[in-house]
């Protein structure tokens, strides 16, 4: 008698076991300069989580979950995706009360969904994401997507295509949806049967259907970015602002509105661009779920992340060439800003910083002054930059190291290699 | 609505997720020295693995699985440990073939057992294992247990207990196993129906019971020790003999029989000696499995392994007020043995490298020295230590330099300081 591996599952065996090791190290760092610290939530949860957290009209909670009844008859389901479990204790462990706020979590790990499997598309699969909780500043969205492109970025891949949109708030999501509505009602009879229940439930997901996707009421469907309110379109152009100023290309595709029900406002996709991919170009995908917290049972919060696999980074390197080699806890810098201009100022530094090897972070709950010192000795940031208008208008920083308590007033462009000095010295003692 | 977390299982919150990245890393490092290397097997196999592999009269499969049907209508499981989903692999991956022998791995990852939550024993839990398959050498035996006993000691736990004993080989057990059935059968009706049950299916068992661990027939039960025949009786003398040269104190348990049916000649316990553990004493467990790939399908094939849980280390860890601090891929050093006396003097030296933080590996096959060279080249070894009889006896050993080529007869006790010399200067040029 000889056994097989369950269909859709895969061995990882030495020699690739090896890579999986880098990639997981390499999050791990990138997360510990970026300030993300990790969570490790069960392989199975109540069923009922995901019908709530993940969206009852979804694929994935229909047609795709691993559901079973374990010996004292409660229904479970292994995790279909890392955001529902992570919110989940979000709000059992009431992270909302902690004192560093937002709460940035980051995890990796297996994930389950009955699909047929092909290329590219495992039943057990892996993921590496992030949530960031409690935080509605539009710098977190610019943030969490400067993350992921790092990622890919320092993992040697290339000819990377960030793709954005906004769903807006609810009330664009629902003149949205109005329009939307009146858009398919009139040849509603023209589409699939789960399209026709979409219509009710969740019209935007019309926009998303495989089956539908050449008929001529797709193309010339409503835009959501026509649709969005005054406060909806600033957000969205913030966004905007602060991937400019971190040097990452984007483009907007008002089509892309991802396959679960909980975002609003920015959603994001990470393509890759290049031959050898078939249709799996999609690398990684996330957006902003304000209203996630909330419908899990928590209090009403904010939250942005994005979740990606790890065995199609693992085809997308091995389709650019891409032979793995590696590299390499404290916050070296928490940045301090005062000031509009200088808060805007901040995401573009951080990302510098965070290029540049160090562990950066700065506020984004909109805190005084003082509670940005506060926030940055609770850190145990090695050196605070402390930002503002005036020091802006003359292209110069303040640079404090907190061990000494010294102080010097740097031209911009030498602050990364005043705190590799210093970072170093203090690393050597 | 809100959600709890399913009984038995845990989140790991940052503060804490540190330590387990910390443990994983020196799991990682260690099995780097100890020329492990990782495989990674799905949550779930099909359930017939298990009944097989771990053996359908135990409590593991009798009572404690998670056993689902996916949409497609098959029997899966969440494992509940390690060793039969790497044999499962080994078999379907045909690593018998392959060419470096024995084939040493490692995992960790989560496991699943379906029992009453309590201090130290989770529904969800996770485990650090080893697997060596392809060699019935006590070397290998020796060096499983090295490599369990270091892990703890170089994470920083003291008064570990190693218990040891022999199941002996077939002929043995069956000789113990007609001398138990003996013993036991006039009074089986004083037993728990499990006991009763266990009589004809493997009364070796009866000896691990809970329930009747107090009665009388139980302390003056027939001894395996007394039953191995003469070449079993040799492989425990060879185990001891090694462990004793490593400077691993042990002691030799008769009663110690491991739950798992497919166990044979070696199994051990480590144990933590010391207050605040209740009835949680054995940290981790492992043994020889000389009959298992064959049950799986597989050739016939020796294999010894062990497994641990990462809870029960925390909480180790925490008891003995232990804080985790951090430490750090070619082999370095392979030892090259010619003659029985060399030959038994390599696990010991090998004990010593990988102490000091060095790469190395040996022979277990019992090849001859141009194999054995040709195993360090595959490798890429930095350094062979060839080592002879003749040398031997004067304490001196070849020093070669794969890289270019030299050679020197060193005194055993500089070997340590010539290669920390060489492959410091190799590193970093």
């Amino acid at each position: 008698m000889s056994f097989s591996i369950p269909r859709g599952t895969q061995d990882i065996l030495p020699g690739e076991s090896e890579k999986w090791q880098i990639i997981e190290a390499k999050a791990h760092d990138l997360c510990r300069r970026y300030n993300y610290r990790e969570i490790r939530t069960p392989i199975f949860e109540q069923t009922a989580l995901f019908a709530r957290g993940v969206g009852d009209t979804t694929d994935i909670v229909q047609k795709e979950m691993y559901e079973f009844k374990d010996r004292g008859g409660r229904s479970l389901t292994l995790r279909p995706e890392g955001t529902a479990p992570v919110v989940r204790s979000y709000v059992e462990q009431k992270m909302h009360g902690w004192v560093n706020q937002p709460v940035k979590l980051y995890y990796t790990g297996p994930m389950f969904r009955y699909e047929r499997p092909q290329s590219g598309r495992m039943r057990q699969f892996v993921q590496f994401g992030v949530e960031a909780l409690g935080s509605a500043d539009p710098a977190v969205d610019a943030e969490v997507i400067a993350l992921a492109m790092e990622f890919y970025k320092e993992l040697g891949l290339h000819n990377l295509k960030l793709i954005i949109n906004s769903l807006g708030d609810k009330e664009s999501r629902e003149s949205h949806r109005s329009a939307l509505v009146n858009h398919f009602e009139p040849r509603i009879d023209e589409f699939c049967s789960d399209c026709q229940a979409r219509l009710d439930k969740n019209p935007l997901r019309i926009l998303d259907c495989k089956v539908d996707r050449d008929h001529e009421l797709m193309t010339n469907a409503p835009s959501i970015l026509d649709y969005l309110n005054e406060e909806s379109r600033e957000y969205f152009k913030n966004v905007q602002t602060f991937l400019e100023e971190m040097e990452i290309d984007y483009e907007i595709d008002a089509r892309l509105v991802r396959g679960l029900d909980y975002y609003n406002n920015t959603a994001f996709e990470i393509m890759i661009d290049g031959e050898g991919f078939g249709a799996i170009t999609t690398l990684a995908g996330g957006g902003r779920y304000n209203g996630l917290v909330e419908d899990i049972g928590g209090p009403e919060t904010p939250g942005i992340g994005f979740a990606l696999s790890i065995e199609r980074l693992l085809m997308a390197l091995e389709v650019q060439g891409v032979d793995l080699m590696q590299e390499h806890d404290d916050l070296d810098v928490y940045i301090a800003a005062l000031g509009e201009k200088a808060r805007n100022k901040v995401p573009a530094l951080l990302h510098q910083l965070r290029a540049a090897g160090f562990s950066a972070d700065a506020d984004y709950m909109d805190k005084k002054m003082k509670g940005q010192m506060k926030a940055a000795n609770r850190q145990q940031a090695k050196y605070v930059l402390i930002l503002g208008d005036d020091e802006l208008a003359e292209n110069k920083i303040n640079v404090k190291n907190m061990e000494d308590g010294t102080q010097s007033l740097e031209p911009l462009e030498n602050v990364k290699e005043k705190l590799m000095t210093g970072v170093t010295e203090k690393g050597e003692k």
